[in-house]
């Protein structure tokens, strides 16, 4: 007997999920439907920002598969422009509306993944719902953006909130030629970093000649005509013609929650480490699913690309008969203002704290090759490390080109649960085109180290 | 009293455990003196091709410390021009000449450091002692190389043994417009990789204009007025006016052997985790020092700046009276020639075949940045995981720029024994202009997991 897999929401989570579930379960065994509301599957929301900037000519590049090579490569029935509306569990069954003729239809499932993503928040401010004011989340966001800057021409954009997203979509507007502002709540941008790394990242910012507002809050927009026209804060009002929220976003849960599936702590879906959720034929995956914070032993809710992938892969996996599992995240993140890099992974200061650690930090300037070797850039580094223990609890890296990547050393320490001490005589490259002799991760290891020891000694 | 520590060799294992010494004890307590035979302490060797082929200007950018820093700044007596003859473990001395004058002295020493470094391999062959024909290991052979290139102006370049040192060489003297041939003795260049992945760097040789012979034995130098003028291998005469050996380097061991203190089965000096010898008095750092592998589980004699400034660090510490131990090396590597990048880490097929090991091999292409992002460059990844345990055994990367230190990120899993199918999950970062959104190393970690996986099925 066929079983029916439904997969709610068709990006990375859902697709790769269903192609997991495909490479294991042939279409006698197991047949896939995907439904997606939005006009693409499969694509890439962390390129949109590039897209809009423009090194990305054509928003077709940002997409890995169309529903045509789903349906021909791998037999999966995937299909845009179609929202499930409703889960029924009792029935096995979702209510599917198509967004051309609006015809409503119950689709059965025998097994359903609920991949619906996540949704940029929207404050609730006086005119937050005006036209001008995007969201950056699915790919349909992206055209949106780039439709409106051909046909309104901006002038000025402003972007609230100084996150990732909000960064890299300040940098593609100011590649554009527009002005740029942008505001932030918090003392400093990237707010998942420490203020003695950001500050580099707001000087990186200056530079540009991107305006930021420090802890301003947004209290209201302005229109006209119904189009975004300023961004009213605690401090003054920023003329706009068009408007980017990086205020995070919220997980999808909406439908899963209505009907009975369990959500957990985060706000996120509650999922196993196999994805499943807390009804047996539910599964979920990506934004709209809680991880679980590998240091700080939290369930989070996080939405990044990186994990959607994997966690469809996992679902997928499961889903197709055989047995994966997804084992959490540690917070690695990175990104670039223009020549500034920077990255990040474990906890922040303020984390380390939340979570209960007792800590030193140690932050050292190096540079990414030999400091004789031509082309050299600086970079800083700087590492969270619990007192005691001397277990690496975090890092933070800015710098030129060739610093951020790095991160991905110390991310891999912290997944095994590294101590500095060990950390210190790890055997990482050396040449001088790559690296000073002792790597800046090694060089903030051991002042890392020093400050344990020291920290040890102390009442 | 004060003690009197001696260090033999004034590089970077040698001054590195003499600044640390001097770290944790005052010259009250420990008076420290350093011989070294050379022009030079305290330098990057690493830098020598740098130098000849131009990117560094001066040889003075190559020195990190001059003898007379050492002496105000850290009260370190560090003697060039000094070489040790002799070492009298019964009287606790070394003897001395200075190269100035000839005067001989016996120093005697409470603690003895030998940090007397490695020796370009050199065969006996005819002629092999002519004029122009130059190692490449001391700061001295980079300044004699560079003063041959000004006096002669050599037209043609040929050098023996196609490694990292002969590679880098190769590309200097090309850097500098002279014709360049490599002889190498086996099937493919950079020994150290596997044939599959050197034959990229035979392909990125042929595009630099380097010729390159490959399953040539060199048979004899031939020589006029006593200078180099061609190399004789086993296929073709090749006209050289300047000869560069690259075929290793062998640990300088004689005085230690000489003494009485214990060399290891690798030919290197044998020292505990601590960097002592067999003898209570005399440690030894650096490339004369024998060091464990921790996968093959072996002793290895390893020239590499990097171990050689971390274990002078560590014997340095324990000679100040404090506790270091030194874990081993995993064999991490990096080069680049031209715009071609390199890194290994870990064993390859031969080392792990010759380690007892039965395992898998995964390679997979893929791009340094997301594919649709601009300038995103081809990096092939090649991963060796044990089979059943599927252990991370080994990794080579070959690439473009952004392409080699992700060796790091190997290096790290290998040294926490992971094995691929955690690997494959691990959180490293993205972001469209640092990578895929599955990361190379995790797409080359899943398909070694999918190949161990298929291995465990079969009889």
């Amino acid at each position: 007997m066929t079983e029916r897999l439904v997969v709610i929401g068709g990006d990375a989570a859902g697709m790769s999920a269903a192609s997991q579930a495909r490479r294991l379960r042939g279409p006698q065994e197991l047949s896939i439907v995907a439904f997606d509301r939005g006009n693409y599957l499969s694509y890439s929301a962390c390129g949109i920002p590039y897209f809009v900037g423009g090194a990305v000519q054509e928003i077709d590049k940002l997409i890995v598969r169309t529903p045509e090579e789903f349906a021909s490569k791998q037999d999966i029935d995937a299909r845009i422009r179609h929202e499930v509306t409703e889960i029924d569990l009792d029935k096995g069954a979702v209510k599917v509306t198509s967004s051309d003729d609006g015809a409503e239809a119950w689709e059965g499932f025998d097994k359903l993944l609920v991949a619906t993503g996540a949704t940029p928040r929207r404050p609730s401010l006086p005119h937050a719902d005006a036209d001008g004011i995007f969201g950056v989340q699915i790919l349909d966001d992206g055209r949106a953006i780039f439709e409106a800057m051909r046909e309104r021409r901006p002038q000025r954009a402003a972007v609230v909130g100084g996150g990732y997203i909000g960064l890299e979509m300040a940098e593609a507007f100011k590649m554009r030629g527009l002005d740029v502002a942008v505001v932030e709540a918090s003392s400093h941008p990237m707010p998942s970093l420490d203020d003695d790394i950001a500050a580099l990242i707001a000087d990186a910012m200056e530079s540009m000649g991107i305006a930021f507002h420090s802890s301003e809050r947004v209290e209201a927009f302005e229109a006209k005509d119904g189009w975004v026209s300023a961004v009213v804060t605690s401090k003054r009002t920023i003329p706009a013609d068009i408007v980017v929220l990086g205020l995070g976003v919220a997980p999808n849960v909406e439908l899963a929650e209505a009907a009975g599936i369990p959500i957990g702590p985060s706000g996120a879906i509650s999922v196993d480490r196999r994805m499943q959720t807390g009804v047996e034929a539910v599964w979920a995956a990506g934004d709209c699913s809680e991880k679980f914070h590998r240091v700080s032993r939290r369930s989070v809710s996080m939405a990044l690309g990186t994990h959607a992938n994997k966690e469809g892969r996992v679902a997928g996996i499961n889903l197709g008969g055989g047995y994966a599992t997804f084992p959490g995240v540690i917070g690695t993140a990175v990104s670039k203002l223009c020549d500034t890099e920077v990255g990040r992974t474990g906890l922040n200061e303020d984390e380390a704290g939340g979570a209960g650690f007792t800590f030193i930090t140690a932050t050292v300037d190096s540079t990414t090759r030999a400091g004789y070797y031509p082309e050299t850039q600086p970079i800083k580094t700087k590492l969270l490390a619990e007192r005691g223990s001397g277990r690496l609890l975090g890092a933070q890296i800015v710098g030129k080109e060739g610093a951020a990547k790095r991160i991905d050393v110390l991310a891999t320490a912290i997944w095994n649960e590294m101590s500095v001490a060990e950390l210190l005589n790890i055997d990482l490259s050396y040449a001088p085109p790559f690296s000073p002799v002792w790597d800046p991760v090694l060089i903030a290891a051991r002042k890392a180290w020093q400050l344990v020891e020291q920290s040890a000694k102390k009442p």
